[in-house]
């Protein structure tokens, strides 16, 4: 299995790819990565991380344009055809990778991604399926960002793909999904809101209702969908709350020598929240709707992170998800469906 | 000062308003409380709850009707006059009270203040202000949710009334101002957002750009502004984590002796962060630009947040919030919101 990485995109790029990719390819000897980007960086990147050993599963496809964040997506693609990320994903187009990685401009990839790979049958809009710590386990957010202003029907597209990949991901037979919303009742929310509660009231999803923000974390549902300009919004600010509750903590248990004490016996516990929570351990996100494996890091990946999103994106090869989207959608969902698409036309 | 407090307002009425009531009585020699609602069950509240003492302070304005929490903002202020959240307000209006408190629904507290008391002059929108911990502080996050589709326009005006709160109350002298974003470019985000970012540029408060969700906690500003959908749902969220957080926590450190002893050891350091971010000790949120003080208190308040309510309340009657409010839209700067205003019609 070959993954195509985008060597040059995230905050800490190329270190941060290169070291990831080389703990990628130590702990999953069925991978190989083309490191997409300018191949004398990461050349010596790999030189100073002393990473020998891997040079029949490595490989270069040299590039000479980094998409900058302040590009629109769109214009990334038009305008740096020789950007890694653009290139990354021409690499699973033709067939050369089985799979993208990219730690860079979320809209750079989902362009890039969309516009060349297209969506799957029977889905318009492609969105960024997060899962998230709650309660008992994990819940799916979706979009985490992919599409800012999609329409209602694109809101159903994302229910089914998010039950879907929670279904086959997570082996639970059958997902609650929930409208992400300002009430539970069906009259609340913007006249977007309560068209995708009537849309998806009828949608072949085990649709819940409404669910708020407070109660997502209890897991009313699996699978949580919003529009992606909220899901992001949301994802990174429970995101920076995680973050500030460790300083805090800690802040708290060293302003007394017994507090001290106490936090070294019960550090286990500190720990153990502190990887579950931890961006770190999932990695990445896959960017469900287009045909071909898309997983979008982190922008301000660790190595760690971007090792995990290499580990998401095999997963993803391996359990086949896109075939497994388009057949569930083409099976038993046929009518419902299309009658979906049909409103959407 | 006299408090009109909503008695049959929020999941726990009668109940925890009035025990509410009566802390807030014993806290604040100098208020009194004209309890809005089913005069009979408050009567028999006051009377499980052995509140004597305070007969020449309480007074009781019976209603025959309560909001549903299906009923629409509009509706509920068109079609149940006698509601117990609307002959609150309607004290306000006439002077009989300086001040009301409600647990109730938001959208028929909004609806009642903005149509009875109308907006202040320069404002065209209401938006709830909340003040959420972070580090080093506090930010105020301006609209909590009392206008889920607000124009550009409107977001400039909660700019510059969250900027004088947070001036004020926390004697800021230039609170910066920060739109909550998916990146902090200023050509990210939706149309919406990328127009109140143009906006926000030459509005009379002091905007330091977007700020995003992982950042808001780090206190990259003082005032982070947004639209009532999506912070009534961020709002809801980072309630929701930090709630599944200390419970996670709990979890944890049960789970083995030596964890439990730790814990017991620095159990200081979680009380003083639980007090920290606990939404009890903010207790109520003003609704800024109605021509008079609206408090705005949890759905599901406990009697704690309630009288912390009241407290609010009492202060921003002191801190004449209002007037500030007015002078400062009329004075310095004058001719930008008047500006902004034209731009709006």
């Amino acid at each position: 299995m070959k993954i195509a990485l985008d060597a040059m995109g995230g905050d800490f790029a190329p270190k941060n790819p290169v070291e990831g990719a080389v703990a990628a390819l130590r702990d999953f000897p069925d991978i190989s990565i083309v490191f997409v980007g300018d191949e004398q960086a990461v050349r010596a990147e790999l030189a100073r991380q002393n990473a020998t050993g891997f040079d029949s599963r490595i490989s270069f496809h040299h590039t000479t344009q980094v998409v900058d964040m302040k590009d629109s997506g769109l214009d990334s693609v038009r305008k740096k055809k020789d950007s890694s990320v653009s290139r990354a994903v021409d690499l699973v187009k033709s067939g050369e990778a089985d799979a993208i990685v990219s730690a860079g401009h979320t809209g750079a990839l989902v362009a890039a991604a969309t516009i060349k790979l297209r969506t799957l049958p029977g889905i318009d809009r492609a969105g960024l399926a997060v899962l998230i710590p709650c309660d008992g386990g994990v819940f799916l957010l979706i979009d985490g960002g992919a599409n800012l202003d999609p329409s209602p029907e694109h809101i159903i597209g994302f229910a089914v793909m998010g039950s879907i990949y929670y279904r086959e991901i997570l082996g639970c037979p059958s997902p609650r999904v929930g409208l992400l919303n300002i009430g539970t009742e069906s009259s609340k929310g913007t006249e977007f809101a309560q068209e995708c509660h009537r849309l998806l009231s009828s949608a072949p999803v085990n649709f819940s209702g409404n669910v708020e923000g407070h109660g997502i974390f209890r897991k009313p549902v699996e699978v949580v969908v919003c529009d992606g300009f909220v899901g992001n919004i949301v994802l990174k600010a429970i995101e920076g709350l995680a973050k500030s509750f460790f300083s805090w903590l800690k802040d708290e248990l060293k302003s007394s020598p017994i507090r001290l004490l106490g936090a070294m016996l019960s550090k286990g516990a500190f720990i153990s929240i502190k990887n579950r929570t931890s961006t770190d351990e999932y990695g990445g996100t896959p960017l469900l709707g287009v045909n071909g494996i898309c997983i979008k890091a982190h922008g301000n990946s660790s190595a760690r992170a971007l090792r995990n999103a290499i580990r998401v994106a095999r997963a993803a090869v391996e359990q086949r998800i896109n075939e497994r989207i388009i057949e569930a959608i083409q099976s038993s969902n046929h009518e419902k469906i299309s009658a979906t698409q049909t409103a959407s036309a």
